[in-house]
């Protein structure tokens, strides 16, 4: 194997922290002595020990002399757990390999220096764009303190996520929708429109073995959701905030009881102001949502400038109908050139389905 | 170079055929002696020489003991051209090998039959998909006598075709645009509706060097084009043809003056019979359309059953907009289970659009 293959293990151990890290990144680390692998491990869970220490504590052979690929610039600070600067230095490695650096303005460069001062070999930017992608979540949550927004949407070949009797059930087939189930693990939160409470009834939980619910946020201007709801039913068990205008404690109250909290937000344009509850969530330490809204929210979201990426499940049929609901509604831009533009467009076949993904490209004269 | 090879060799001579074959197949031919290419050609015009006399006119020793490779299975009819089969069995060629088999009941199978009759050992099957794929035009019409249809349209990643104020130039990148051109070129007549030539009165026509300009098809079941349009203005140049239900002499004259043949179709459902047309245009020897058509055209084509084929560009890029137009519109169907599926999905990246296909796959409680 050679330092492509060592990383892209460590990647692949990385994800298995997938869901269960935030707002901490995936990380995975391999520690290799004489061209064979001594010890493996990643960052499994938030407040646990990180990559870099289980992967020491898993060698089956002392490390001293070894080489360590990990996915992610080496921490140097005391946070719920030590550096692991430090615990790389006493073992004895030699030389480190590292994918992307840390972001993080406490780290950010300092671990790698470390590392050399004290002797260390360092080699950094092997499968660099790979390590950033798999932790943009971490990456935009450090630098803006507000969570990542994915707007996500399952739509026809014309373009549409109902038919014009509102009807979804199914737009796209099971290995789309496992794949929106892996999203939702990997997304702190799911947020979703009124609207779609009202028409849908939806749960918004995460349905894989060993997965965990998210965080569920509804935006609510002028507090609509019915309290018989699923989502309001169940708020005692997973953790849901409703985000609203409405300040009038005898309507808010049947809500709390039954546990959902209020998040009081600013009406802007005859809607939440979504820049204020992302900074009200970013507080909250949600690092990221999947937007599943309807069509008015997810236009209110570009136009917010909130949303980093999209992700467009397409399947191979047509529904037609002058009447059925299209992923973004709202106003619209006028002329084409205003159009929300979206890079790095990436192509996953899911089936008979594909995911087309792209983010978002920030225009500041939006996000006014 | 391998049987898979030579016949890929052969794959791509035919396809210098397109857009100039119509309504004959596209066919290429190589032929081999002693792991040498000592002949290729193609059918390069409707009513000049077939693939396999090209190729052996085009040897350069003796294809006596020789090997042919040859996409579609050579005929043995006497048509504008003597039969193929005839050539071959002259030139002492050793064996054929085949790519798909020619589904015209004149042929089918009987070319194939003649050359092992005559000493020919003949191997079939080579590449078939690809070959049947690049004739599938050619396919239909042999055994519809109607035109194959292509559905194409260029939307946005949330399924619009223009903004909500009618803005459509331009939704795709050039590289997709180029592609649209090469698929005018492949089809024998491009099929618009009235509304289109009002709005954006667009001409229709091949942007390609050394193309030609597909024959105009213009579903007018009002009679409501505009004498001045570019379509009607250059009807003396162009072929074009005008599909209405009107018979009223007064309103056609001006038409029929400036060289546009009219075609007078029933109606149906407060349109012009779609079926019906195909029949008509299949009589007038259109193998193939590319219906470039609006939301209501689009729908109508679906629900007629005449469309074969589904090509959606589709951009990254995002409209938004509740009352911007969609690829399909008209009623559009009610259940998710009842949508027009579609088999057989490609991908194609195109810079930064991608373009999906599909074959739409034929239910004949729909035609009706």
């Amino acid at each position: 194997m050679n330092e492509i293959e060592y990383m892209k293990l460590a990647l692949s151990l990385a994800e298995k922290g997938s869901g269960f890290v935030n707002p901490n990144p995936m990380v995975g680390a391999v520690i290799v002595k004489n061209g064979e692998i001594i010890g493996m491990g990643c960052h499994e869970k938030y407040g646990q020990l990180h990559a870099e220490r289980n992967a020491l504590a898993a060698c089956t052979e002392p490390p001293g002399g070894a080489v360590m690929y990990v996915t992610l610039e080496p921490c140097c600070h005391y946070g719920k757990t030590p550096p692991c600067t430090e615990a790389i230095i006493e073992s004895g490695i030699r030389k480190v390999v590292v994918g992307s650096q840390d972001p993080n303005p406490k780290v950010g460069g300092k671990g790698i220096r470390i590392l050399r001062e004290n002797g260390i070999e360092v080699v950094t930017g092997v499968l660099e764009d790979e390590c950033t992608a798999l932790n943009e979540i971490f990456f935009h949550y450090i630098a803006t303190q507000t969570p990542f927004v994915t707007m996500k949407y399952a739509m026809t070949m014309d373009g549409k996520i109902a038919t014009y009797s509102g009807k979804s059930k199914w737009i796209t087939g099971g290995q789309a929708r496992e794949h929106v189930h892996r999203s939702r693990l990997r997304h702190a939160a799911i947020m979703a429109g009124s609207g779609t409470v009202i028409a849908d009834d939806p749960m918004l939980t995460c349905r894989i073995l060993g997965g965990r619910d998210p965080v569920r946020i509804i935006c609510d201007t002028r507090l609509r959701i019915p309290t018989e709801s699923n989502i309001v039913r169940t708020a005692d068990q997973i953790t849901t905030y409703i985000a609203t205008t409405c300040e009038d404690q005898a309507r808010l109250k049947p809500l709390t009881d039954a546990g959902c909290r209020i998040l009081t937000i600013s009406e802007k344009e005859g809607h939440i102001d979504l820049v204020e509850l992302m900074v009200k969530l970013g507080e909250e330490k949600i690092d990221s949502i999947l937007l599943e809204g309807g069509a008015s929210l997810n236009y209110s979201a570009l136009r917010a400038g909130i949303v980093n990426k999209v992700q467009a499940y397409v399947a191979p049929k047509i529904f037609g109908g002058r009447n059925a609901k299209t992923p973004v509604g709202g106003a619209g831009i006028e002329a084409p050139e205003e159009a929300f533009m979206l890079r790095d467009r990436k192509i996953t076949v899911l089936g008979s389905d594909i995911l087309i993904e792209g983010e978002v490209l920030k225009d500041v004269h939006r996000n006014s």
